[in-house]
């Protein structure tokens, strides 16, 4: 395997290279901590949001998705502490005015752009950004774009009550966008401007956090195992009281060994009743839940587990990257393959063959896609070797070649990425035989 | 029926009733043009991007989807004409400095907001959403929310070509947030200033454009079909030379008689090659294709078909919403409904008939989520007849009862949402009763 650092770099040439990532903006240059997903990585993502609604919200009963907007009234994020505390210490180089995270680099060592020792103090800056909603640009129009989905769901909160009548314990959910100006963002698709969250708000009764704490990171530990990443690699971190958040009573994190660097992949906070409480007092709306059994009233305590939908991207490609003798060879779990099946002609100047391996191809792809939500993809570029291990390298589980026997006998060759077997199977056997194998 | 007025607020009703739309930071009194999807129109909204998904993309071998960022270098904005074209023409009143839009109101009837007769002149409003990328808040650091998916294809268009290798045609396929700062947002979800679009750049042989506007309007006729919406109540408007984009050169809005208006639900343009040639040459990046066939080399042409997620949520209510005697019911194609199924105790007072519903729920309800992604739900509150009446409301098609009999010979009623009809079905048949009755 390749030294971290050329980990790194490989990966990112190869997601730039087969599809999975390209730099934002491109073309003017780019634009600082944006990334545009291409096909490839825009399929695992969706995978990726796909398998996490079904395990935390359509297999539960007590989970409720919901899609708050970007924008939110000011007030949110003035309550919620975000205007005045979600801020990053940064400081400027004198000389070349280059801004720096405080925490990020050793003043002794100079300033990482020109080298002068010369630093301002470390002031606050805080990460949302600012725009005006409405036709008029002054500060009552000011609105940010949300640094974290989870305020959207605790100012539904009593939505969801109202709505859905739900019983203590029961979850809000939401994947979405959400953005922050980091001073310096970096490696990659790591640390990132504008990024997605699949967030949970899981209310529950004040006395029981402690064990609702527990469950939450057993259900994380089981989906990052879901995820095919070695536990070897995956640490739990308890936050000490100096770095939580403001709101946070107990936060792990859930670190993961990237190729730059150990560094957190999701997270679980214990947010008590801090941001019902405060929306509550400040908007002097009722956030309390009535228990019956109890015959209580009060504000339910709130469990947060995050996970980022990028950096499980990051992950996988970390984790799953693999160099052998002659191919390079991405081995996601076939559940989590944006390519499921890939369909050759043996040779691409045989009209038989040809047509007969767009016709198996014709009739795969659709019952695939509708079946199994699965994306079937052709290909006739280059030889046999070549397409194998141009599928490898995008972690295609099993390529599907169409040869001379198919002709008499209309049998195919499965080959399997991981083994590199191949099978034979009958043309009419192969939507049961990928559906049978995707069930594992 | 009701009136047109009274639909349009008895939709609205239904929909924060029942937990498919919140108005946004309801708790501070909201935020104008901003909508809270909650989890049943979270579900729609979902369920459509997966429709939509399915038959424009994994159906086809000429589409790849992308998902680009939403903050984009403003050169982008620029040379898309944007920054220069992408106004409103706004005016205000002098008495109240209420701002319209100055194509919405009549300024011989006065002021919508107090009544005086006395204007400013209008004067264009940019309805691109400014912020600050970074920790410098100068001009060099201005970045736009974008008003359109589209240009993250044009952006892209390169690396498509050098990681897919397609040949023309071929279509780049975005689904995301785009963001408006429309001067007078309003009917409900119809104009907001945040919204979600599916979106298509199909690329093509400029000599081709009519054949290939007229394939896709098809195509979106389709769509529309496929909605269930009424072919009298969608129509197709040549958009004239002068109130065409200035990238235009030939646009049709697909219009739908929503509950307030005739107005806009989807538009296909014909783009020329104005994105691509304006971007080749602003950025000095090479945006042309090699025709292999012709030995030609040029800047594709481009035929956008664009769809609101938003307002296909809304066109849905609208057309499906149905008042009968004594009940109310979204007659959405039972594909579309966003619970698919409602179980059931005929009592919920007796132990065993509710042991034995809750038994049948856990097993349905995995198994319809893992193989149709679809969700099932439980209700125990009130009697029969209320559970039927809130399901009709939310549209589920399906309801299973479990009563007396059930727990003699494991069979179960099935109640269809459009017939009232009831079936006796066995247990055992009720996921492959499901899935024959969702293919159709």
């Amino acid at each position: 395997m390749p030294s971290n650092n050329d980990l790194m770099r490989k990966i990112v040439a190869l997601a730039k290279r087969r599809g999975f990532v390209f730099p934002g903006s491109e073309i003017y240059g780019g634009l600082a901590g944006m990334w545009d997903y291409g096909p490839l990585g825009t399929e695992l993502k969706n995978i990726i949001k796909r398998e996490w609604r079904k395990r935390f919200v359509l297999a539960r009963d007590d989970m409720f998705l919901v899609e708050s907007a970007v924008l939110m009234n000011r007030k949110v994020w003035e309550v919620s502490g975000h205007v005045k505390s979600f801020v990053d210490p940064m400081m400027d180089c004198k000389k070349c005015k280059a801004r720096f995270r405080a925490d990020h680099i050793d003043p002794k060592k100079g300033c990482p752009e020109c080298g002068a020792h010369d630093f301002t103090a470390a002031r606050p800056f805080n990460m949302m950004f600012k725009t005006h909603a409405g036709p008029v640009e002054d500060s009552a129009a000011e609105a940010y774009l949300r640094p974290e989905t989870a305020q959207g769901m605790f100012v539904n909160f009593k939505n969801i009550l109202d709505t859905m009548h739900p019983e203590l314990p029961f979850g809000i959910a939401q994947i979405g966008k959400a953005f922050r100006n980091e001073i310096t963002p970096g490696n990659f698709i790591f640390r990132t401007r504008e990024f997605e969250q699949m967030e949970i708000e899981y209310f529950i009764r004040p006395g029981e956090w402690e064990s609702w704490f527990e469950y939450w990171l057993g259900e994380m530990r089981a989906w990052s195992a879901s995820l095919g990443l070695n536990p070897a690699k995956v640490h739990e971190r308890e936050v000490p009281d100096a770095e939580r958040a403001h709101y946070s009573k107990r936060t792990v994190d859930i670190d993961y060994d990237f190729p730059f660097d150990r560094s957190e992949l999701y997270g679980i906070a214990y947010r008590t009743d801090f941001d019902l409480s405060s929306h509550a007092q400040a908007s002097g709306v009722d956030l309390s839940y009535f228990d019956e059994a109890a015959k209580a009233r009060f504000i339910p305590h709130v469990i947060e587990p995050t996970f980022g939908v990028d950096r499980t991207v990051l992950a996988l490609l970390t984790e799953h990257y693999a160099e052998e003798e002659e191919r390079v060879v991405l081995k996601l779990p076939p559940r989590l393959a944006p390519v499921k099946v890939a369909v050759f002609p043996l040779l691409a100047n045989k009209e038989k063959l040809l047509a007969k391996a767009r016709e198996i191809y014709n009739a795969l792809k659709p019952e695939l896609a509708a079946g199994l939500g699965a994306l079937v993809s052709w290909d006739d570029r280059g030889n046999i070797g070549k397409r194998y291990y141009s599928q490898d390298e995008i972690g295609t589980p099993w390529c599907v070649t169409v040869d001379f026997e198919t002709l008499e006998d209309d049998t195919v060759t499965v080959r399997d990425r991981d083994t590199t077997k191949q099978e034979r199977i009958a043309v009419s056997d192969l939507v049961a035989y990928f559906t049978e194998k995707l069930k594992s």
